[in-house]
């Protein structure tokens, strides 16, 4: 029942401070025994464990485009995409967190590369997962049969198990970025995975302009009447640059004329939604792309949970906690939990950031906070 | 406290049947007692007042759009729009209803018809309202400052205690079909209404190609991230034909490609909803647009909850209780509670079937019930 | 299609005034094609049927309860129960509701009345149902099978489509009031109904103290785990005087020590709800119990919806809308929809008032309004 | 930006085995690269990051209660409990999470001690917790001023941010378990603290037999009408022994006369509910009571989330994925996700099992699974 002493994983040390008892042999005496009962003492782990508000293990950080490219292109030359390894899926690294692939502590982010004539193969797993074209296309994913085609600023989400396939019918690589929320799922340990077919149908290795689920449910405010209850997820498997853009310009010209639509002057959002009960897109992932007119700033803000922004379009400067950096097209950003957040558009063009974080799972707890910072 | 006699609304009679007491001098007595306090016995009631499934007191009934347009253009030369009476609104009256305005026990529908540079001038009540337009254009309705045009096909939703006006800046008459929850909120006594403007202003005196309702919300599965919360009805204030058709059609398309996206062979139909959470369009009112393929017929089912329909286009027959009827475009029939009703295209063409009906009020309370009949 | 101009229940009269159009030979014309084509017009009806606020059809009325109880015993002598009539329910028909058995436009209230040894017959129906009982014992009802006593101060609610029967097993005959949502039932066309077994089972043919819903869910915050999905209406049948009474007194008592729990001063309330949910016990209808100290008065306030009150204990002075009246022990009232409404207890004793009223409906339909009017 | 190489914290190494590419000096040159801008490849993760089903990290484990309460006496010697330390409460450490604190990847366990006249200080956080008592009693918790007191099998929830602290009267130590969410709030990020009054205030020194919130909500079915709104959590501050144990009792009887109540045979259950919404008495925490009739044994089942039990009284057998262990009065033990469990009671007495876990995270998310293992 109890550990051997020699191997409990408990470590305890006596330390004066405050709350702290007095060190004498009595106590050590008790904190070994502790050790070997494999106990740990609230007093001496309260500070780290509960703290004042949210200290993130993870780090602001930066992934440049370029080097995530030039890297991803690199591994296409070199590791095939097959059973097994699954995806040519690369993903950021937190430098604070250990070297674990993840992005942030619930969140996992990758650049995914394929080459000309290549398959993904087909497998289903819980962890809810999205793709985000920055640039790029000719490739397509297949979801439970459905192919969709992927061109730059369209957003496709994935819930949670639906099979799903890459293909690449195009005569030059792609590389796209997904998001997924492993470390949530690897953490709490709710997740599972099955493998699919190996080869896909021949009438899912051609993709339509339009896929089925957009042929379905890519209308404003319609549903099919067949399918009239409320999903845990979205059906429709992607969200087209087009709509997004037209949004986006449609806030900042309705703010133009005297509307309160933005979230802040010259500061456009939408985010994307689960057509059948107007909530996030995914239970785990709330998805949004952000405008800045020209010249524009975000107020500082902080919120519980954490983000990966990638700049989609334009230039500008973001601050994330201690940490600033001039951004572009591509570039990658960490934004932890509880760290203020900023960012500005150069003056000469809008600056488009597309954002990812994991507020629903807080939202769905009632233990969401935002804080505005003064300005 | 108690009614004088001769004056008590209650009328009771002794009467033999099963479950009736035995006619008697003393019951005789106790009736006129019932009536001067007041009181009526469920034994004399019952049969009706509980019934084995709901008997509609409304009939099934159709009226023809040309009779509609016809007394309504009679109505425009003769009527004028203004303060007091509101709107050139001519409602359905169901035969079986005692001569009220009522095309159900709880569904207002009516023929509304404006001349040209006529207004309707502002209110608002909280009522649930919609304006369908199954022909003409130039006519724009004005909600909280939104000029939203209107054209064939269009279906504009006008939630409760919204302010709004109808403007006609066309050169020709125009009609199009409000429909609302008035008989429902009259006999439940829960209504409000409020007299606005008497003129609109000078930038609400023309339309543009798109609302600011439909430059905000009209995107699939976007919504702007400055309104994430759930609204009790859609902030969408028009849902275009082009959407709507080009649903229906893809439905079918589908169908045909062999995918169960249908409600039945050759059944298309899509509901209007409220993006911000996936559900009815409005609280109290359930409208789909369905189509029918050419010879295409719906199983015969019944609804708890009654609905009016309007022929958008085509030609087919429809069958509600033990009337049936050959329809075209703008004839409009009832459908009462638990009535089966099917429907049929004609062989040459498509026939596009609005509805409307209240549904949504059954479901919220947990009352709603639905039976197909056997084929 | 349309209806014989002579027997048109259609009747349009042109008249002068507001909003009205200039009497004419054409006008007259246009109102008898109205008629026979089965049109109203909108401005003929709006100021009736679209007022500012509701004005109820309903009128405040009291009814005595030692005269329902007079009557009720009248009734025992001459009216058998049986299937048929199925209960010995005399309901309260509101003066201004042309003689139908409704308090309200919404609410059935009615005195049930059962003589010893009598049986009233198994039956369900989708109407939502209660008992509460002012004074008496000996009487259960049995639902699904489960024999529920009732005495003074209890509360049974009877969610709809479960079986019911009634026997009084005592020497002396029992009255309590029912409560049920029969006509908006009615008026909605949403009822079903079922006869069941016309005699009890042997165990059915005695009581115990607590009934089995009673032994399963009465415990506050516990629920079998076997049971854990929300349910439409409550499980628990019986809501026992001794906790409601209790929670009264702790509330007032609360109050006294500082704590603001309370809906005004002096006066004390508890909701009976819906364990699977914290909602109201049933889908339409509210049930609480009030209780205001010697000598306390409410605010006066008004709702959308209409309520039925019982005295349970004390005496004082309630006034509805224009009306006022002395109260005690049994009496019954209505207040309808928008009429304002205040009580006092008098100097020397609290009085205790339950409560019914159908403002979950307006709340499920965002339709609720509730204006406290200045002191 | 990036890294400098020597400090990265990733680590790649190369591999052989299906799915991972052939080592080559160009894929050692890869690797060093991702190494450099913090960079990790899905294929050489994904086995243990994505598997096929959850595979805890955390091992089945039991605490024994004698064990438990020596130590905890022995602290409550050495270690004062005020500011600073905040609490002598001593956490499970499962034996294979690191030496951390967690009884499981998401939740805290421990056994919390205060001697006679001691005070644990104020103080309040987001993380949600309870007390559940084994044995003793005379300790009491003061939540926003409201003395609570505590008694064996009295179950004390205490939502996230509300004040308190805790005080014991009594002659003699007091001990009882304290669970949090404390494990999943630190690896989301998502809490807060803070520190209250340092001392109780007289009226706070004393407590009654029943506290305020027992007064204002312990009554089955009834709500405060000035409380109409659901709220996150229970406002219940104690659920007592005497409805825990008579609710099982009464499933265990009701299962004896023929009535489907009970989880399985033998086997009765409450969960601890929040009555404003019939859910989870904890957004992020289930609790439960269990009993198992003298012989009777449970189905073996898995669920996705983890759980603590403590067992409460009687004896019995329970089984863990590969361990198993005879159990006793204190005795605590942790199921991982996934792991199957089941328990059977000696033959000569109940076995009664609280159990604690972290179900209503998943069934928030949409993650929750559980399988019942073939019999």
């Amino acid at each position: 029942m109890s550990a051997d002493k020699t191997l409990s994983p408990v470590r305890l040390t006596m330390r004066a401070g405050p709350g702290q008892p007095e060190p004498s042999p009595a106590l050590e005496q008790l904190y070994r025994g502790f050790e070997q009962e494999l106990l740990v003492p609230l007093w001496t782990e309260i500070g780290d464990l509960m703290p004042l508000h949210p200290h993130s293990k993870a780090t602001p950080h930066l992934w440049r485009w370029e080097r995530l490219v030039a890297l991803a292109d690199q591994a296409g030359r070199l590791v095939p995409v097959g059973r097994g390894g699954e995806r040519r899926a690369i993903a950021l690294a937190n430098p604070s967190l250990g070297g674990k692939p993840y992005a942030t502590p619930t969140l996992w982010a990758a650049i995914q590369y394929l080459m000309p004539g290549e398959d993904a193969p087909e497998h289903r797993h819980t962890q809810h997962a999205f793709r985000f074209v920055v640039e790029g296309e000719g490739v397509w994913t297949v979801v439970g049969g459905d192919p969709v085609r992927m061109s730059r600023g369209d957003f496709l989400p994935q819930s949670g198990w639906n099979w799903h396939a890459h293909h690449n019918a195009a005569t030059r690589p792609m590389a796209w970025i997904d998001g997924l929320d492993i470390p949530f799922s690897y953490v709490t340990e709710s997740q599972f995975f099955e493998f699919g077919r190996d080869k896909l149908a021949p009438d899912e290795m051609s993709t339509p302009e339009r896929s089925r689920s957009e042929r379905l449910w890519g209308y404003p405010g319609l549903r099919p009447a067949s399918r009239p209850d409320p999903l845990p997820a979205t059906p429709l498997l992607a969200y087209r640059w087009a709509d997004t853009d037209r949004a986006l310009a449609e806030q900042l010209a309705l703010e133009q004329e005297g509307h309160a639509v933005t979230l802040g002057p010259g500061h456009a959002a939408v985010r994307f939604t689960n057509p059948t009960s107007g909530r996030d897109v995914l239970p785990t992932i709330r998805t949004e792309m952000h405008r800045l007119r020209a010249g524009a700033r975000t107020r500082s803000w902080r919120e519980v949970g954490s983000s990966v922004y990638q700049v989609f379009d334009g230039r500008g400067n973001v601050r994330v906690g201690e940490r600033s950096w001039s951004v572009s097209r591509g570039d990658m950003f960490v934004v932890p939990s509880w760290q203020p957040f900023s960012a500005q558009a150069d003056g000469d063009a809008a600056l488009d950031l597309f954002r990812f974080g994991d507020a629903p799972i807080f939202e769905a707890l009632h233990a969401h906070r935002v804080q505005v910072d003064a300005a």
